[in-house]
C-alpha cells in the first residue's frame, strides 16, 4: 500500500468535469440513495456507519445537509461529537461512540468521531505516543466488529487546502448567517496545519486494515458532494438487499 | 498453557481446610474490600468489573450477596444480563455489554455477561461456529481495550458438580423461599450439561488472552466465598491507589 500524502494529494476536481453535469449527476444519486435507505429500514439486516472527518471549516456540515437531505430522518441520524463530558471521560474513549452505533435498518452518520482521540488529542500531546499506537489497535478491533455484525462503515476524509480554509473562516467573520460557526480557536488551530496533517497521515495508514479511508477533494462543493454520494449509493447497491415479504405468525 | 478439563477439576474444598477458619478469613476480606472499594471511588482512576459465569444453580447471586454485602452500593453496580431486547438485537452482541462497564471508581458486577453469545449460543446452535470464533476474537480485543483503560476484569467460573446442582435445583422446588427462582427450563437445559462443559472449556481456551479465568470449585458456598473475596482484595491492593489530596482550583 502506497502512503497517502496529503500535500500531493489533489484538493480540486479534474479539469476536464463539467460541474452541471456532475451536479445533475448527484441529484440521481441522492434520490437513489432515498430509495435504497427505505429498502436497508425494511429489510433490517444491515446498518450504515458514515464518519467524515476533515479540518475546520472542511464542510463536514455541508454534507450532512447536502448529501443526506432526501433521506427519510426516521432511517437516519448525524451524531456529533464534541468535547466528552465528565461521565466520558471516566470511560474508555470508545464507550461513548459505541453507544452511538446504528442499529440495523439505520444510517448514522459521525460528524467527528473516535478519531479525535487520535488527531487533536496527538497534536496537543494531550496523551503519550504509546497510548496513541494502542488507540490504532482497539479502533481497528471496534471497526471489524462492526464490520462482522454487518455494520458497514465509510470513512471520509475531507481534504481542503490550507488556502480554501483561510477563505471560509474568513467569511464566518463577515457573513451575518455563518458568524455563528465563527470560533476564535479556529485560528490557532489553523497555526497546527503540518501537525494536523500528519496525525491525519498517520491515521490512515493505520487505521484502515478494518474499513479504508476515502479522500475525497473538497475544495468545491460540487465535487465532494458528488463523491460521497456516489460511495454512499455504491455501497449500500452492493449489498444486494430485499424487502422481506408478508411476515408469518409465529 | 495446559487446557482446563472441568471433568478433572475439584468442585470441593481441599479436605484439609477447616470451614470456621475460612470464614473468618473471608469475613476479614469482605471488610477490606470496602475499604479498598472506598479508595478507588476516591482515587477514581481505576475501575473493576468482575463477570460470574457458571451453570444454572452455580451461585451467581448468592456471590453478589454475601461477598460484596460490606461494599457501598454507591460504588457498586450489578448489571444482570438476560436474554436481549429487540433493539439489543439490532446491535453487534457487545453494544449492550459495552454500555455497562464501569466508570473509574465503580465496580460492575456482571451476573451472566457477554459470555452467553458464545455458550447458551453454541450449545443450541443459534449462530455457526464461524461466528463462534469470530466472537472470541471480539470478546478478547473489548477486554483489552478495558484493560488498557485501568477497568480490571476479574472472570469466575462457579464450577458446581452435577449432583450438586441436581440437589440445589430440586431444593428450588421443594422451599417456599427458593421457589421463585425455580425455572422450568433449568431441567431441560441440565439435560445439554456435557455440551456447555465443552462450551465452557473452549471459552478458557480462546478466551483468557486479555484477562484470565479463574475456576472456582463452587460445591460449598463458604469455600467459593473465600476464594472470590480473596482474589478481589489482592487485585485491589495490587494498584496501589491512594486518596488524592486536596484539589487545586483550577
Amino acid at each position: 500500500m502506497t502512503k497517502i500524502q496529503l500535500a500531493k494529494t489533489d484538493t480540486r476536481a479534474p479539469k476536464k468535469l463539467q460541474k452541471e453535469a456532475i451536479k445533475k449527476e448527484t441529484q440521481k444519486f441522492i434520490f437513489r440513495m432515498e430509495e435504497l435507505q427505505n429498502l436497508m429500514y425494511a429489510e433490517s439486516k444491515h446498518a450504515l456507519l458514515v464518519v467524515l472527518q476533515g479540518m475546520d471549516a472542511s464542510g463536514k456540515d455541508g454534507v450532512v445537509k447536502n448529501v443526506f437531505t432526501a433521506v427519510n430522518p426516521m432511517g437516519c441520524r448525524v451524531i456529533a461529537f464534541k468535547k466528552p463530558t465528565e461521565p466520558e471521560m471516566k470511560h474508555d474513549f470508545l464507550w461513548r461512540v459505541h453507544a452511538q452505533v446504528p442499529e440495523k435498518g439505520m444510517i448514522h452518520i459521525f460528524n467527528r468521531s473516535h478519531y479525535e482521540d487520535v488527531l487533536i488529542q496527538r497534536v496537543h500531546h494531550w496523551v503519550d505516543e504509546a497510548t496513541i499506537l494502542q488507540r490504532f489497535q482497539h479502533i481497528n478491533n471496534f471497526e471489524k466488529l462492526l464490520q462482522d455484525t454487518n455494520t458497514h462503515v465509510l470513512k471520509f476524509y475531507l481534504h481542503v487546502s490550507k488556502e480554501e480554509q483561510l477563505a471560509r473562516l474568513q467569511e464566518r467573520m463577515s457573513d451575518k448567517t455563518k458568524m455563528w460557526k465563527h470560533n476564535e480557536a479556529d485560528m490557532r488551530e489553523r497555526e497546527l496545519w503540518n501537525d494536523y496533517r500528519k496525525a491525519y497521515e498517520s491515521v490512515f495508514e493505520n487505521c484502515a486494515s478494518s474499513a479504508p479511508w476515502h479522500i475525497i477533494p473538497a475544495d468545491q462543493n460540487w465535487y465532494k458532494e458528488y463523491l460521497i454520494a456516489k460511495k454512499v449509493v455504491e455501497t449500500l447497491e452492493a449489498l444486494k438487499m430485499k424487502f422481506p415479504g408478508l411476515k408469518k405468525e409465529e
